[in-house]
C-alpha cells in the first residue's frame, strides 16, 4: 500500500491470559498487519481491577487503568477489546462503548449467551460492529464463515464438540482406559480443568457457545437457559467399552437444529447438549484431546466441518486480531456488519427431542427379567433395536439401543423401570447419533 | 432493513453444472438475502456456447446469448460470474471483465492456478474483487477464512486431502478391500470419476487447488507448474494393507509449506502432491469417502482444519452465491479486497523435500538378501527405522520404513536397488506423514 497508514488505537478491557496474548501478538505482527491492510494497531490502554498487581510479560509501554468506564468512551480509543469475562461490568462496559460509537470485539460467550439479543440491537442501533469470533471456539474461523461464506445459505443444523476439557477426559477414558475421576484429576494436574470443573464437565460452557451458534446459524436469539444441558459425569467405564466394541466413540456433543413449523405452526429451535454414541467413521469421533470442532448442515453445501484448538491464549487472541482488523476496515468503510433485532427463537420442549437411545441396566439373572423389561419399553411406545445381555458375578447387565425415541418417552421407561424390582440398577442412558452422509 | 432495496445485476459466463445450479439457488435463496443485505440479485444473462442446445431445469426468464465478449462488459452487468473452465477464453473474459470495472466471481482452479498471478493484479489495478471460494474446495469455506480471519497470522503449512475422486477411490480399497482399477470402475459408474480420470488420479486437479491456497498462505505467486505431482494409480493392495495394519491410511495429500530462510536466504515455498501415509488418529485419516478437508497450521491459531464436500454443483454454486453478496457489498462500500501485485514463490526443489519414507520390495528369498539391500540405504545415507520381512511363495517381501530422508536420497537407493539381481521389485515408495500434535 503507498498511502500513509492508519493508526488504529485499541483499549483494552481486562488482561489476563486473552488480553497479554493478544497484547504480545499484536507486537509480533504488527508489521504483516500494516503491509497488508494499512493499518497500524496500537493498544493504548488497558483496564485491569488493580493496576498494582505484579503482572509478568506486559510491553513496557503498556498504560494500565482501573477506570474502565472512561476507557470505553476515551476519544483516543478507537475500538475496544473485551476480554474480562463475566456478565458484570462487562455488559454495561460494552453497552457503553457501542453507544460512544466504539466498535467492540468481545470473547465472553457467557456475556453473549446471556444478553446477546440487548447487545447485538445495541451494536445496530449505533451503527458499529460487535464481533465475537474468539467467543466460540476459540481461533477456529467459525462465525465469520457462518456470517458471509454461508449467507443465503439455510443452516438446518450446527452441531459440535465445543468444550476441550470435556474431550480431553474421553479421549483419556476411550484411549487410556482411565475413569472418568481419573481422567478428570489428570486434566486438572494438566490445567486443562478448573479446579471447580462443574462449568465444563456439567456442559454449560458448552451451551453457553451452542447458544451464540444457534443465533448466528438460525437467525433467532437463542440463550444459554434456553439449551438442555447434561454433562459427562455420568459416563461409565462400561459405556465406553460398548461404545468401543460396536465401533463408536463417546463424545460431549452440543446440537442445534431448525424444526420446520408444519400446518402453519412457526419454526421452531431444538438445542441441547448431552454425551452421545458417535459412529467411529463420523469426522466428529476423529476430534481427540482438547481439540473442538463444529459441523455445519446447510441445504445447498451440505456438510462442514470447522476444526481447531478451542481454547488457549493464542489462538484465541488471534482470532481476537482477526476482529479487530475486520472493524477497522468496516469503521473506514463507514460500515457494519450486523446482526440486527433478533426475534427469540420458539424452543422446542426438550421432552419432544427424538433420537435413538443406548441404555445400561443391572438386573438379577432369572428367568423372566428380559420380558418384564422388554414389556417396560413397549408400554411406553419405544422400539427396541437390540438387547445383549451380560452375565457377571452378581446379575447381569441389560444393554439396549432403541429406534427413535421421544425423550419424554424415554424418561417415563427409565422410571417406571427403575421401580421393578428385578432392576438392580438403571445406569447410563446415552443418545446415539446417527452417520450424516 | 428499511432502505429499498438495491438491484445487483448478475452475468453468467457458462450455464453448465455449477452455472445452473447457481441460477437455481439465486431463486430459492433471494428473498433470504435480500431481507439479510438489502440487495436484490437478478441473473440478467448468460453466455453459453450454443444457444440452441436443449437446456433443462433454466429459469423460462433466463437470456442466453453466445457473445460473452459482450456479456462482461455490457452496462445492465454489475458482476460477472465465471464458471465456463478451462484458460481461454476464460482468461480474457475475466481481464477484459475487470478492465470495465466489473467485479469478477470465479469457480475455475485451472486458471487461478496457471495465470492467478496476471489476474489479481489486474483486479488490483482496476480497483475491483476477484473473488475465488468456489475454485478450491467446492462449497468449503477455506479462501475467505485465510484471507480475512487468519489475516496476521504467519501461515506454515496448508496440507489436505482436496481432491474427491482419489479419497473416494482410496476410501473404497480401504474399507472394501477393492482393487485400485475395480475401485476406479467403481468411481466411474457412479460419476465420482471422469471417463478419463488422468486430471485426478494423476495428482493434478489437487495440485492446482494447493497452487491457489499457497499463494493466499504464503503470498507469494505459486502455479500448478511449481507442484511437484504423484497420484494415487501406483498404489499397491499391499500397501493399503500395511497402512491397515500400522493403523494408518493411505490418503493423496497436497501440502504447501513455507521454509524459513536460514542465513541470509530468502524463504522458499515447497509444495507437492502425493499418496502419503498418515496416522489413524491424525483428522485426516477420518475424511472418507468423497469429502475434502484442508488443514492449516499458523503460529498463534495452531492447527485448524476445514472439512466438507470439495465439488458438486450445489456446493460449488453456494460458495459463488457468498462471494457474489460479498462483491456487491463491497462494490457498495467502494473497496475491494485485493491481494496485490504478488512476487513469484522461490520453489524449493523437490529433491531437497524430506520427509519418512515407507518402500515395498520384493525379493529373492535367499541368505544375504537383507543386508545387501540395507547396505544400499546406507550408501545413500538413508537411516532405516523399521524392516519387516514377508515371506510368499515365490520369494519374500521387505517392507521398510526409514527415518527422515530427502527425496533425493531415496530417488538414488530406489535406483540403486532397482539394478541389485536379488530384487525382483521395487513396489510402492510413499511417503509418511507425522502425527501433528
Amino acid at each position: 500500500m503507498s498511502e500513509p497508514s492508519e493508526v488504529l488505537r485499541v483499549g483494552l478491557l481486562g488482561c489476563g491470559t486473552v488480553g497479554s496474548a493478544f497484547v504480545e501478538l499484536i507486537g509480533a505482527e504488527a508489521t504483516t498487519i500494516e503491509a497488508r491492510t494499512g493499518l497500524a494497531l496500537e493498544v493504548v490502554r488497558a483496564a485491569v481491577r488493580d493496576v498494582n498487581r505484579p503482572r509478568a510479560g506486559l510491553p513496557p509501554g503498556l498504560e494500565l487503568t482501573e477506570d474502565a468506564a472512561a476507557l470505553v468512551v476515551a476519544p483516543d480509543v478507537d475500538v475496544v477489546v473485551e476480554v474480562i469475562g463475566g456478565l458484570e461490568p462487562a455488559r454495561e462496559l460494552v453497552l457503553a462503548a457501542l453507544a460512544a460509537g466504539k466498535p467492540v470485539v468481545t470473547a465472553n460467550k457467557e456475556l453473549l449467551a446471556t444478553h446477546g439479543g440487548e447487545l447485538f440491537a445495541a451494536a445496530d442501533d449505533a451503527g458499529v460492529d460487535l464481533l465475537f469470533e474468539a467467543a466460540v471456539a476459540g481461533g477456529i474461523p467459525i462465525v465469520r464463515p457462518m456470517r458471509e461464506s454461508l449467507l443465503g445459505e439455510p443452516i438446518r443444523r450446527v452441531m459440535g464438540i465445543m468444550n476441550g476439557t470435556t474431550n480431553y477426559i474421553l479421549t483419556r477414558m476411550t484411549e487410556h482406559g482411565d475413569s472418568y475421576a481419573t481422567a478428570l484429576a489428570d486434566a486438572q494436574l494438566l490445567g486443562f480443568a478448573e479446579a471447580d470443573p462443574t462449568a465444563d464437565v456439567e456442559g454449560h460452557d458448552a451451551a453457553a457457545k451452542l447458544a451464540i451458534l444457534a443465533t448466528i446459524a438460525f437467525g433467532y436469539e437463542v440463550t444459554a437457559a434456553d439449551v438442555a444441558v447434561e454433562g459427562i459425569s455420568g459416563v461409565e467405564d462400561t459405556d465406553i467399552e460398548f461404545a468401543r466394541r460396536n465401533a463408536m466413540e463417546v463424545k460431549l456433543l452440543a446440537i442445534g437444529e431448525l424444526i420446520p413449523g408444519t400446518d402453519g405452526a412457526a419454526e421452531q429451535v431444538a438445542v441441547r447438549v448431552h454425551p452421545a454414541l458417535v459412529p467411529a467413521t463420523h469426522p466428529l469421533a476423529s476430534v481427540r484431546e482438547s481439540f473442538n470442532a463444529v459441523f455445519v448442515e446447510g441445504d445447498a453445501v451440505g456438510e462442514l466441518m470447522f476444526y481447531g484448538r478451542g481454547a488457549g491464549g493464542a489462538p484465541t487472541a488471534s482470532a481476537v486480531l482477526g476482529d479487530v482488523v475486520d472493524a477497522a476496515v468496516n469503521r473506514r468503510k463507514g460500515s457494519s456488519a450486523s446482526l440486527g433485532k433478533l426475534a427469540p427463537g420458539r424452543i422446542l420442549p426438550p421432552a419432544e427431542l427424538a433420537s435413538e437411545y443406548y441404555l445400561h441396566l443391572d438386573v438379577a439373572d432369572r428367568p423372566g427379567v428380559l420380558a418384564a423389561v422388554a414389556g417396560v419399553f413397549g408400554d411406553h411406545g419405544v422400539s427396541i433395536r437390540s438387547v445383549v445381555q451380560q452375565d457377571h458375578d452378581d446379575g447381569a447387565a441389560l444393554v439396549f439401543v432403541t429406534h427413535v425415541a421421544r425423550h419424554a418417552d424415554i424418561v417415563a421407561t427409565v422410571e417406571e423401570l427403575s421401580a421393578l424390582d428385578v432392576i438392580t440398577e438403571v445406569g447410563s442412558v446415552i443418545r446415539l447419533v446417527a452417520e450424516t452422509s
